[in-house]
């Protein structure tokens, strides 16, 4: 094996991963934990790639949004698609302004469309689009396809973990079929190992009498993010992670219920200080942030422990 | 390796599984398919292990229900913990008959009552109970406990594909946790592995601040039976299955959906025709049982096919 997270700094966050990692694979070690339930989640967008200037899989939800506004007069007097066919910037920006405020009900709005820009595919067809997009899209500032703006230490991090007989579970407050398309490309995590927010899907049988499965409009309840982090990692895990990773008060419950494991626990919290080589920002994380402090969370410096960011 | 499949008689349906797997793990063979779409799905109840003369599972949650009863005798005036309360077999063998024919109201009101009897416990708390009920309750006819009455064919079945590459899943129209209790000392099957009808969980922290997971009483849309089955297995395994094994009409769409994976599948339908050393019946099975000579799905005589049932 290489040097251990060779794209890390040699800071006291990498060797606290290092010793950690350690101890629980180590059977003479009092934190030694056996193999099955070495379980570790990972929150996807701003922890394991970029979130900003805005989330990657609204960018492609807006794609879809345009295209269902120019094929289809009709729907070009509601919102969102009003605001996406007339490039009205002002009414996005204020559904972001609210929901990083916390109102969410613009980013409602456009998830709704999202939804139904998508409804009445296949699951299958639905991936195909994300994968396209997401090889071929590119990020305004980076200059790079969407799906290379993962965080190449933590991907490091992901498969140091699956070295060390680790499971390491995606779970993303967003779309869940969304990453299906190049989790395991991206980071070998594999697509049953992958959860997140999803719609309903709905059989069918198509003219050949072979079975498809179609997606509808309608969010399942609870959304993974938050308190549904768990129920959402219990319901496809069902086993409680010792070890999990995020970046964001949506995390919070996740770390919470990670570090609520009887021994050894590990939670992570990636800390976007790094105007230069990503971005800035507390937003959204703020209480997360206290939190780190009084419950012994290692918070992540992007501009101090990582080598390099993609 | 021992001789494959070994409880089972050497008939034209044992050859045919044998066929099947030698072919799709054989890389000169046109039909080999590679290891992570080896993806096979087992329903439960009636293929896995015993069904009758009750549902072991509605026999761990009347227990509940009666417990309830005993406690509370608020709820002793209406269903089902009147009928428990009373040992009314006339309202229970009412449902019983009902459900037979398709009229479900009165087992949904049984069911209600069991998630109302474990609402507001951990989902651990409810594991433990129903691994208490599945290791010392016994089966009336059999004098065993219910734990004991898997299908022995059957589980050598799952274990032999595994043994060649399959991810094994369990996919029980019946509830997941209570499944998550046994499924990896009884089958060999992960829990993570094990899905199935749930209720929904909510995420709590105790005096503590430990976090936990509550069950609520809220049944998760879909059901796992019927055309819930394909969107259950696509959600939590996100591969079509190349073969699916089943017994009843609750399982038609699952296999229809593993038959439509392009490629060499494999559909095996469970037949009760065994009367002296299980049970006899094709109630609830009538169409499935005319599919599969349609479509050619394998049936598996548990009287001709099978060394041994238990």
């Amino acid at each position: 094996m290489a040097t251990a997270l060779s794209l890390w700094n040699d800071t006291p966050v990498r060797q606290a991963i290092v010793d950690y990692v350690a101890a629980v694979t180590d059977r003479t070690s009092p934190n030694f934990v056996p193999e099955v339930d070495r379980i570790a989640t990972f929150d996807n967008d701003g922890t394991l790639w970029c979130e900003k200037p805005m989330y990657i899989q609204l960018s492609h939800g807006l794609r879809g949004i345009g295209r269902m506004a120019a094929a289809k007069p009709e729907v070009r007097d509601r919102q969102p698609f009003k605001a996406v066919y007339e490039k009205d910037m002002g009414w996005l920006g204020q559904v972001a302004a609210d929901y990083a405020k916390g109102d969410p009900r613009g980013f409602i709005t456009v998830v709704g469309g999202m939804a139904e820009v998508f409804e009445g595919i296949t699951v299958a067809a639905f991936e195909a689009d994300a994968l396209e997009f997401l090889n071929d899209a590119q990020d305004a500032r980076f200059k790079v396809p969407y799906k290379q703006l993962t965080y190449k230490p933590m991907v490091e991090l992901v498969h140091y973990l699956q070295e060390h007989g680790f499971a390491a579970w995606l779970t993303s407050a967003g779309g869940r079929d969304f990453m299906r398309a190049v989790c395991e490309e991206v980071y070998n995590i594999p697509r049953s190992m992958t959860i997140g927010t999803s719609v309903a899907y709905k059989y069918a049988e198509d003219d050949k009498g072979v079975a498809q499965l179609m997606r509808t409009n309608e969010i399942e309840q609870p959304i993974d993010d938050g308190p549904g982090k768990p129920p959402h990692i219990a319901r496809a895990i069902a086993r409680r992670p010792i070890m999990a990773a995020g970046n964001s008060d949506g995390d919070i419950q996740m770390l919470t219920y990670a570090q609520g494991h009887e021994g050894a626990t590990l939670e992570l919290l990636v800390h976007h200080d790094d105007a230069a080589r990503e971005y800035e920002y507390d937003a959204g994380a703020e209480k997360a942030l206290q939190l780190a402090s009084s419950h012994g969370w290692l918070v992540v410096s992007m501009k101090n422990d990582w080598k390099t960011v993609f």
